[in-house]
């Protein structure tokens, strides 16, 4: 068996997220085992180091399968940038040790949020973006993603969280950069829960709109509510960046 | 009578160019004057800066209108936008001088074409570039580029050259930029004649490419000749950037 690391980008505006579905929906996953069962005529099951929403975005997703036929990896992109639609692309294939998982490995992720301003449009941003109503404080944001910085029991900031899995989790850095017409939110952590950086997002576009007080992040953190937290922001603003293994 | 000017930002994809055309294809000239005929209950004609062919997208059309109703821009700006389908945009509404005329008084215009290089995919630039299948030589490339500096009779890059209008035109500058991933390619000038900076696109890819000598372009601007120029590259990488006034 020969183990393959793929890095794939993906607009997820047509898709139902990353993970294959019962439904037969079009998922990134499902679209992907297709094409390689179809090129080795067996099974393939390929493991995403993030499971995008429906509507999320990749710049840079990994991801790794086996297959019993040994291929060589440039022959593998070829191949499988010629059956992709052209909304996913494989943007390198290589051969991965033998114990590569990876979900499992991954020590890090990078998500990042696009906001445009009020009044601020992009067309070409349109499908990539969150327009926003009203103006933003962007030093309230900043002191309100201090809060969540390390490591916190994240429960009040996911949607669904299991009661038998952890909730804890690491926030290394969330940066706000503004241009003139844009807002950018970069999460990087050591891996986030189901919905938890548009939770996350949602949260600090209020309290730069001054409807929630900075405070209200502790709150959220200690008493692990959702119902506190702010609106789950629009998937189609959201982007995976990276996923850092050591 | 009040005389308009408006700054336009649209996706080009699903438009048959700007320029209104009898046979009912969806134009973006077309879409803004159904709005506007529809806030004021009377027919507007909008005039274009730039007429951008079917696909080719703008960051900063110019265009201006008059209507007997004096509207506040504002109201216009907001009631526009209402109304206009989200991939195009009104950026900007001012109330211009009488005698402004969108076009007749541009001095100059800014395109940018934007190339993909080979094996360098990116799926959120898919409708928006065009993706090389050779590597470019940008040395080569540029110094053709600088042969088509200044004024001359650009009649060789042109589709369906007018017999009785000037094809004559003045190219300020052609900047060639390039990251990792991408080459673009920004024309300056005083204007540009039908399908021009696509045919001079596509003749110096064919340059970088090395296809094509970099002395041919002397050769098409003396033979005036469509024939002798390279292909006319796709419309989908094709960006009007600015429309200058003095």
């Amino acid at each position: 068996m020969s183990n393959y690391r793929l890095k794939i980008q993906y607009d997820g505006t047509r898709y139902h997220g990353w993970q294959k579905q019962k439904s037969g929906s079009d998922t990134i996953q499902g679209k992907i085992e297709a094409v390689l069962s179809r090129l080795c005529g067996q099974d393939v099951e390929v493991c995403g180091a993030g499971r995008t929403d429906a509507g999320v975005h990749a710049e840079c997703q990994v991801a790794n399968f086996h297959m019993e036929e040994a291929w060589e990896p440039a022959e593998l992109f070829r191949r499988m940038n010629e059956y992709l639609p052209n909304d996913i692309r494989i943007m390198k294939v290589e051969q991965a040790g033998e114990r590569f998982h990876s979900r499992l490995n991954a020590t890090g992720k990078v998500y990042e949020y696009h906001l445009l301003k009020k009044d601020c449009y992009d067309v070409f941003a349109r499908k990539y973006s969150w327009q926003m109503d009203k103006s933003l404080d962007i030093s309230c944001m900043r002191r309100a993603a201090d809060i969540l910085l390390g490591q916190h029991d994240f429960k009040g900031f996911c949607t669904k969280a299991s009661k038998k899995k952890s909730t804890v989790r690491r926030i290394d850095a969330i940066e706000i950069r503004e241009t003139e017409r844009d807002i950018f939110l970069r999460f990087t952590g050591n891996g986030f829960l189901y919905n938890m950086v548009r939770i996350l997002t949602g949260t600090l576009v209020e309290i730069g709109e001054g409807v929630r007080p900075v405070e209200s992040i502790q709150e959220i953190l200690d008493a692990g509510d959702r119902r506190l937290a702010g609106e789950t922001a629009p998937a189609q603003g959201l982007i995976l960046r990276e996923v850092r293994y050591d």
